[in-house]
């Protein structure tokens, strides 16, 4: 990849994570909008949904298991014809050199607009306490 | 995962990369044939190809590209929902500890049959000679 490609897919990756690192309902809400397409899908071995209220729904999930927690993009996120890789990790706020209590690998499709279309999300390391 | 879901994933994608290793064209579509559907698509950064036909053709590329190579998979497959995650490494097969030429990860869906309908690859490293 290009130099080029490689800040646009980091910065794609980095559009959904922000969406994930967003506690408040609303500002939450206003960011899936933006970055997801209104039918988006999303699936991973734990969860599913579809449609923007239902992805909220899980994001706000995530926020109640994992209260303090957040997530963090590793480098690596590759983009091409219209399909992103990225890997992440999440972990405490307040021990950012803790190990994460959970690792994965996500697989997205986007739009023209590079608006999520269907993310499957895999689950690389799960280091629960 | 289970480790039966392990089990199937590992050998999911070991179906796949026996594909990518069969050096002998009538027997690696005979294994097209029988691991992939026939509408089949393949997507990666540098080669794209759509249908048995098309994809054999990959693979017989690749073959010429990087002759006494084979692809390995590695550890970590990951299943669910019709949907696989594995990552590979192709290197010399006359130095098994030699450093990967290519190291990438791949997403597949699939159909009920365990059949792949639709493969989109990434690299994680390229280090050519």
């Amino acid at each position: 990849m290009t130099s080029e490609n490689i800040n646009a897919a980091h910065e794609l990756a980095g559009n959904y994570i922000a969406c994930w690192n967003e506690t408040d309902g609303a500002r939450r809400r206003v960011l899936l909008a933006q970055h997801w397409t209104p039918e988006a899908t999303y699936v991973d071995p734990l969860m599913q949904g579809a449609g923007l209220a239902a992805i909220d729904a899980l994001m706000a999930a995530v926020f109640e298991r994992f209260p303090g927690h957040s997530f963090t993009l590793k480098d690596g996120a590759e983009a091409h014809h219209g399909r992103l890789r990225f890997s992440w990790s999440l972990g405490p706020n307040d021990h950012p050199g803790a190990a994460p209590v959970v690792e994965g690998t996500d697989f997205a499709e986007l739009d023209e607009a590079g608006r999520f279309v269907a993310v499957t999300g895999f689950l690389d390391k799960v280091n629960l306490p």
